[in-house]
């Protein structure tokens, strides 16, 4: 006998879990759907060549890598985003750009578990590759709040930056080696788990930077008061930016924030410079999403993205930028429940068909057959034994009505429907049967 | 640069493939759920232990198996249904039995890619465990046969055996150690692949039967006269089958015929003695479903399944006897492409909203915003460029009207709905874009 038992990091969703768990999910298709994303559906295993080195080497420690049976280095994905940059390249023939993508699917990273992280999650992603405006940035933006709109979660801000903003704030800070910034912003991207003491040291121990420099990145990141005209103040002085670098950078956060608020979200989207995104692959706008309701602002960033406009370069000549949303689904389903925001009785069967005579089997699974075509929800009793017992049973499981039908009354036509909460019975015919227990259930 | 390319046995569902195969999926689940079917998730990586042993030599070769970060053996789920017996175990004091979950999710299986067989696949599997009852075998089936109707596929015929009626068979052709029955078995699995002449050889060369019993299983076989009475007689007389024995075996299986012909499927359900299912872990009915449109016929099994009442005690001493339905998304998606059953449409985005001004870039999001509650599929062109540019992309996407707005239109509370097909327009208020909108598509 082997023992039942789920990998470290793993778990099963049971129904009560799984069935809003489902709901959420096409939820957020029906969301991306209506915002002009298409299902795209990639293998869960790639060559691991064609997903390691794009999310800096922490990630790509996580990966879960293995030899094939035919000895080829493969790997499982560790996020939904390589992937599609490698299908725009490779099916760069019949896509048409820009295109609008969506896909729901778990992914898998050898992280530490801990409360709420798991190896293995599911990311809902949609991304518009193929142009680099910012409509193309509002547009997946607007994506993402929708969705969030969409489960009944508006306690949250959209906190959002750019990777030049960021680099061009380091700049000021003195940090100029293009290595230094990318391995700085992963330091900074730390900033809300190790605090900004344990960010300095990152600073000087990992990325050698002087004590002074890391305590100038420090202490332009610590102030709380620095908004986009202060920032874009402080690029043009102190890190030159100016002409397109400047408006393809602060400009165009600018213009992002401008375009989300007009859309009705001015409320949820913020501009926050320490916002980092850890992977290596974005060039635009970066941002995190972060409930503020007190009761699940631990939870951490339920939705995040960017702009990446050279992942699918790693795969063709051509260049084609993308840009893109992610949610957690998983950390918004803990979110909802904490929130009460998870409908109830998705994990029952609301109709329970008792077999009170063995006889008529054929009867009952007529009727059954008839009140699931009405899209009832109904299950028969195939566990048998006496009346008391299969109403028991129903009653365990959440039905809320029971059809009871013996020979009398499958030969006058009729079932008798009892409501298991009052015990209230009704005889009706089994003609009006579907619309009769429609009306309980309401 | 990498070569963008997918591993051997794998591939991309891209939208004009994977927009269809999502609304199967929505119609299986739909199904599901009226059969009283509730989700439950399990994860793709399982250690290995639990899931070896259990489909047979063969089986256990083609798992996907690897050493985890923590040196754990770990392998990817081979079917649902292992993880499901798994499951039962392991939460046996949070679940209700009978238990009806339903599980979609790929699978993986290193086996010879073929055309139509790839080494991930989608398996849609719906079964009931805790009862071992005719009404659950029948409770199963008709969930099965209710999918394929939903799905518009009713030339299909589901051939039905019982595990204990072939190794009746088994008996009465002289083999009487159960080793060599499962072997037979496995090789009558392959009747259809490798003929009579194949399964002769291998019951020989491999089961290590004698020429005259081979010869002789080939030719209860290869009778295709064979009825459920016909079995019944040659069972008493041949395999000494009486009493319980007769009654759970042949006598089930004829019960179970009946009730699913009796609830409307007499012409999609057939005894046929041959059917074997490679897998172990089968104990009592057996079966297949084939589509019979010559068109498809080829596609091979599309829904099988069986009872196993003994899985779930590999990983506890309960005994808990389970039924199952597995239906295979990806054939039923091939056979519907060629019987032109998926509906048109489902990879296009009908509204598009073209930018004559990036100066209303704001107002244009709005009514995006507003179409999309409406539950329209909309996308804002994101890749500007003068109209001509914008109206082709349109139409290259498959669009069917196309939202111009300028800012007369805009100042006058209006827009102007361009009917790409005909090239008819319309000025209609934006309070009434929507219904406007939504009566052009039909």
């Amino acid at each position: 006998m082997i023992e039942p038992k789920l990998l470290k990091g793993f778990r099963d969703y049971m129904p009560d879990l799984m069935a809003p768990r489902q709901a959420m999910i096409r939820t957020i298709e029906a969301t991306f759907e209506t915002h002009g994303f298409l299902p795209l559906m990639t293998p869960a295993l790639e060559y691991a060549e064609t997903l390691t080195g794009k999310m800096g080497e922490e990630g790509d420690k996580l990966l879960y890598q293995f030899k094939d049976h035919g000895d080829r280095a493969v790997a499982l994905r560790y996020d939904l985003t390589v992937p599609l940059a490698r299908v725009v390249a490779q099916h760069r023939g019949e896509i048409q750009l820009p295109f609008r993508r969506y896909q729901i699917a778990p992914v898998w990273r050898a992280d530490k578990p801990q409360r709420g992280r798991y190896r293995e999650f599911m990311q809902c992603d949609a991304d518009l590759a193929g142009a680099n405006s910012a409509l193309a940035d509002a547009e997946v933006l607007l994506t993402g709040l929708a969705v969030l709109k969409a489960l009944g979660i508006e306690d949250a801000i959209l906190h959002i930056n750019h990777r030049f903003v960021l680099t061009g704030l380091l700049i000021a800070a003195g940090v100029d080696a293009v290595e230094q910034q990318m391995s700085a912003i992963r330091a900074i991207d730390k900033l809300d788990k190790i605090g900004h003491d344990g960010v300095r040291n990152e600073l000087i121990e990992q990325v050698k930077l002087s004590p002074d420099q890391a305590q100038a990145i420090v202490d332009i990141f610590a102030d709380d008061g620095l908004t986009l005209d202060t920032v874009d103040a402080l690029l043009v002085q102190r890190a030159g930016y100016e002409g397109e670098k400047r408006s393809h950078s602060i400009g165009r956060l600018r213009e992002v924030v401008e375009l989300v608020s007009d859309a009705g979200y001015a409320k949820m989207i913020r501009f926050n410079p320490t916002i980092a995104r850890g992977l290596d692959y974005y060039t635009g706008i970066i941002y995190e999403t972060r409930l503020t309701d007190s009761r699940v602002a631990s939870i951490g960033a339920v939705m995040s993205g960017g702009r990446y406009d050279h992942l699918v370069s790693s795969f063709t000549k051509e260049q084609v930028p993308a840009v893109g949303v992610s949610l957690g689904l998983d950390r918004l389903l803990a979110a909802m429940q904490e929130l009460s925001l998870i409908p109830q009785g998705l994990d029952k069967v609301p109709v329970y068909i008792a077999v009170m005579d063995p006889a008529l089997k054929s009867a009952l699974l007529q009727i059954a057959q008839t009140l699931r075509t009405f899209g009832l929800r109904c299950e028969v009793d195939v566990a048998g034994g006496k009346l008391g017992k299969q109403l028991e049973r129903a009653a365990k499981r959440g039905a809320t009505v029971c059809v009871l039908a013996g020979s009398d009354e499958i030969a006058a036509g009729t079932a008798v429907v009892k409501e298991l909460l009052s015990g209230l019975q009704h005889t009706v015919t089994l003609e009006e049967l579907g619309t009769a227990i429609a009306k309980i259930l309401g």
